[in-house]
């Protein structure tokens, strides 16, 4: 159904979009694949009759989920930003979640607009998966050693280069980023929450950098360890990479003049 | 790989296995269908190289998920019962989870020996659907009457023909049925649980429970109209039928010899 016919509205569109990762072969479209890009830029080429090109925030990985994905398009015309969660959420398959929608200016772009993001990894602790979160989040029942994970985690608080953080074949030249916060949360259900806040991440950075917390936490890396291994700059150099399933784009900040994080926390 | 060679035993086990529903056509065995039933008689049959016929609780629906399906099986050898979870963990996919096992003797089995069942049925009712729960409930934004729902919900407790709460087409000739408690309970985080505990439930009942008591919470079907609906009983006279993806097999009760209820509350 052509949208040209009813109240319409032409411009740039933000939206917030939550995703189960799980069935994606993640964000970015790839030919012949069902992705969360693909999916959302037919969905929307559909509906308006006119080819719709969507940008990300960032790419996700396969299996990578989002509590807060932000996009944006540019329309010729099309429902009014208040009334696209209601039509993209009839439109949409259950596993794409349309969450918020605001109109912005041209000088607004999902990805080269970004502060800062914020990911959650989840890890599950009880000694049998639990039906309601294995989809969301890594199991691991041998015992962690918290306190060391946190004092891991602390060294990783500031500027620095994290090569030894990233995927071998990261495009980026530049391996040089800040992080806001590393902060593990427990409940009392059984789950971990590492909550990663940088400026930006490199390809894999959230998933080696649990890994190795996970690792210094089973006591096979020594927590006093991250310093050098930050320093030596090789992927070698750290731990193990997570599996994309416990991993959630859980926030993303844009400056003050766009609302700042675009969820609550 | 066979078990013949290692540590064996024969005999009847009992496994409480939870799945997710979501990627099953139901419990029971279809030809060319994938199905919890098949998926465990494969498993088992694979491992010990015998076919092994597998007997669960009852079957549930396409799309229905379970905290505590129970199951058994007679084996003329395998693992011995405390490492049948270890060892089918290693063997099944991550949907379905096995929880817990026992040797049981020749005169317990999984359907006849049922005392009680308890389903819990999850709605979620905030504006926005989760994408942690959208797979595990049913999104009602709508507002819901709760007292009305829970007035109409202590109408059915008791033993009643449960003919206008079943599937036309149910097999069963009998329809009496005992109802132990139709209970709602809300968090803060918009989730509302509606558990059915009864000796037995006819096919689809729990969902015509459930879309009749939102019927009544949306204003649609009077409380004081429950004891008519039993009364009539006519499929027609009740409400709609909730989608299968809110609803878990929660809990099943067998004889006090056979240790109760399989998992705490």
């Amino acid at each position: 159904m052509s949208m040209k016919s009813q109240e319409s509205r032409g411009g740039r569109i933000r939206l917030v979009v939550a995703y189960d990762g799980a069935d994606f072969h993640g964000f970015a479209r790839q030919q012949g694949l069902r992705t969360v890009q693909g999916v959302l830029e037919d969905t929307l080429s559909n509906m308006l009759q006119v080819p719709i090109l969507v940008h990300g925030s960032g790419r996700t990985d396969k299996g990578v989920h989002a509590r807060a994905q932000v996009v944006h398009w540019d329309q010729p015309y099309g429902p009014p930003a208040d009334r696209v969660v209601h039509v993209l959420r009839n439109r949409l398959p259950a596993d794409i979640i349309p969450i918020q929608a605001r109109e912005v200016d041209s000088e607004f772009h999902a990805r080269f607009s970004v502060v800062r993001k914020t990911y959650r990894y989840a890890l599950y602790r009880k000694p049998i998966p639990d039906v309601f979160t294995y989809r969301f989040s890594w199991h691991v029942a041998e015992p962690l050693n918290l306190a060391q994970m946190r004092l891991a985690a602390s060294e990783l608080v500031g500027e620095h280069d994290f090569t030894s953080f990233c995927a071998v074949a990261a495009p980026q030249e530049n391996k040089v980023r800040r992080i806001y916060r590393v902060e593990l949360q427990e409940d009392r259900d059984g789950n971990l929450y590492v909550f990663c806040e940088g400026s930006g991440f490199l390809q894999y950075m959230v998933r080696i950098i649990v890994g190795t917390l996970v690792d210094v936490g089973l006591g096979s890396i020594n927590a006093d360890a991250m310093p050098a291994i930050l320093a030596a700059r090789d992927r070698a150099a750290s731990g193990r990479t997570a599996p994309p399933h416990g991993l959630c784009l859980w926030n993303v900040e844009y400056p003050t003049v766009y609302g700042g994080r675009v969820l609550d926390l």
